[in-house]
């Protein structure tokens, strides 16, 4: 049994946190550390744009198995940098394995905020000094890494979880995550996120690594606030199986709660898409591959003329049968069905190939349901038995503003 | 010697047009005729798109090589209305051909405005009628037909061009195309627009349609307003030699012509893009394959990052190379060089995979090359010698408020 709880990445045991003030931000927190005390199995999923920031380039470049430590900055993503902001993020990495004692291998670095700018170093590391200093455990350590690592992030994304393995241990899981804007991650283990933190003290082995990349494929991936991906979307697990438990990997109540926790992340992601009013999901049911279902969520999720339609309740299905047929997938326009849930409302929409409604009072129905911070388009495809979900959000004045004054 | 003329698509010898209000649109012109006193070689290109307008269904599969007039209609687009709209789309075209006396089969069909509601053919069959009756030439007959294409359009996309042919004869050329939003055309002949109409007296025969394809290859198909192809483009071409001369198939001049027309034809749906306030012009150079610029040219034209930044005048270059990360083509970063053109600026931005400008101070530079109604985004990737040229839009506050109460 999955049990969701009030905590953070320093719920597991073992994990501490610390977030401060550096001044690369103007007033905000911006700078965090996340520390074990034992080296942690470590998992990581990186963006795969092409384009790679500096610290995404060093963490793939070492590829460390353990990792004790994780540094992340915000307001600078140290992209764009060149070979020095490739000394820089590894200046980051040794600043926090000197305060700390460590192998800087077993040190992660994350960065996010405005790209082309060099770092400066000096306050950094000031940042690196403190924020090692005041590492600490609970749910004010919590909040200050989470308000340390948020841009244009409104809301907190954090989400914790209890379950008891096969064997009986009581084990915990902790994960936080930033991103509010450039968001399509499309991670792929030790190639391809926005930045995400995940701690647990259940005890994992390598072989953990293509559960991770299913689960990371099925919740962050389906994610699209925009398309754009970032170039320097990481995702970092840390187990450190300080629980003392078996070995997780194939555990089923580990990876159930897992997934969980990662799926509530993905939702407060798209949730909190920049200017967001609403949230959208998008289900793909009846397709012929998982390729193809995923594909279409995207597709769907992706299209601005969707996602402004959602934002003004503007019963105009039209749109998501056109990005039906931009998606490249496979379907007999006949066989397909098509759904729009808000609230209690589950409207069909499609008959054989046609709308359903056709008079304006009846198509009111379908402005009802779109009518409400969460919107479901559920498109059964039937041609085959392939599924997938995916979250995104809607298109708004705000999305536009946030964007057209973000370096000023 | 192409010399662009004031003239539409009646210029061309031959060709009639008429634009009335039949009563599907409340008040304005929504169903125009387009007609030739002598049969025409149509050279047609359709949306790619997988849900496809009854028109276009129709239209494809008849594939006539000759047509003599073409009927379109706004307000209703005719997709999404199953058997129905099939039956609509060929009584149109039956309508057309029995006031005019013509073979169905010569009668093209257009339609654009709201996906998924049937067609109030009592209107329409009136609309045609009129239409066919008001059938002139010169340029009052060419602005209305124009008009009563227009949809969100707020400019009338219109071009004519005379040119003088190798064997002496003069041809003209005229244009007229239709198209705000929902603009991503992948046009194929006989497989894949917006609207576009374009006529000419010149000779063509069928083996002008591979010429054909690579000029909607480099014009149309490279303008992109918010990455949503729509299930209705269609843009046909009609030839009917009334000109007398030679065949022009590959005659240089005429397709410089041809060209240029639909060069000019393509930037103003880009500049008239719903909502849009700047015309972004982005070209690829350096390219190893042309599919990597044409891909390149696309993903940075779709970004919606990108778009509210130029809105906004925002120097956030950054995320230009992030589009580059994320559009799958071939660079090392070092080699890659990015110009932001605007006005008469010409402002370097990448040295050796690092930004030129760091401080705030310089980065002024940028904002004024971005504060012109045309900015221009130049990337030579250092790989090859392929190129892409294409036009897109910036995304602003009315293009959400445009596409969140359409329907209503």
């Amino acid at each position: 049994m999955v049990e969701i709880i009030d905590g953070g990445v320093t719920t597991p045991q073992g994990f501490k946190a610390a977030g401060v003030h550096s001044g690369v931000k103007y007033r905000s927190l911006d700078l965090a550390v996340l520390y074990s005390e034992v080296p942690a199995s470590a998992f990581v999923g990186y963006t795969s744009n092409n384009v790679k920031a500096a610290p995404v380039q060093v963490m793939m470049r070492e590829n460390s198995p353990k990792l004790q430590a994780v540094v992340v900055n915000s307001g600078n993503a140290n992209a764009l940098t060149g070979r020095r902001g490739i000394e820089d993020a590894l200046a980051m990495k040794q600043a926090v394995a000197a305060e700390l004692s460590l192998d800087p291998v077993t040190v992660g670095v994350m960065s996010t905020g405005l790209i082309g700018r060099f770092m400066d170093m000096h306050k950094v590391r000031y940042g690196i000094s403190r924020a090692c200093r005041e590492l600490s455990q609970g749910r004010e350590a919590d909040g200050l890494l989470a308000e340390a690592i948020m841009t244009t992030d409104t809301i907190k994304k954090e989400c914790s979880a209890r379950v008891r393995l096969s064997d009986g241990t009581l084990v915990y899981i902790g994960a936080i995550s930033k991103g509010s804007g450039m968001i399509a991650p499309h991670m792929q283990v030790l190639h391809g996120t926005t930045l995400s933190l995940v701690t647990t003290d259940a005890n994992l082995s390598p072989e953990f690594l293509p559960t991770w990349q299913s689960i990371l494929d099925d919740s962050m991936n389906m994610v699209s606030v925009d398309g754009d991906q970032s170039t320097n979307d990481t995702c970092i697990l840390m187990a450190n199986g300080m629980s003392k438990g078996a070995v997780a990997d194939k555990d089923p109540e580990f990876i159930e709660a897992l997934r969980t926790v990662m799926t509530k992340i993905a939702r407060t992601i798209a949730m909190d898409g920049e200017g967001a009013t609403k949230l959208i999901e998008v289900q793909v049911t009846g397709a012929e591959t998982k390729d193809d279902a995923r594909k279409l969520v995207k597709t769907i999720i992706n299209s601005p003329l969707v996602k402004s339609a959602i934002f003004g309740s503007d019963p105009n299905y039209g749109r998501i049968m056109m990005a039906l047929g931009n998606s490249g997938c496979k379907f007999v326009l006949e066989d397909v069905r098509l759904t729009i849930k808000g609230g209690d409302m589950e409207v069909p929409i499609l008959d054989s190939g046609a709308p359903v409604f056709q008079d304006e009072r009846s198509v009111e129905v379908v402005r009802m349901a779109m009518d409400n911070k969460e919107v479901t388009i559920a498109v059964d495809l039937g041609a085959g038995s392939e599924t997938a979900t995916g979250w995104g959000c809607d298109l708004t004045y705000d999305y536009v503003r946030i964007n057209a004054e973000y370096a000023t």
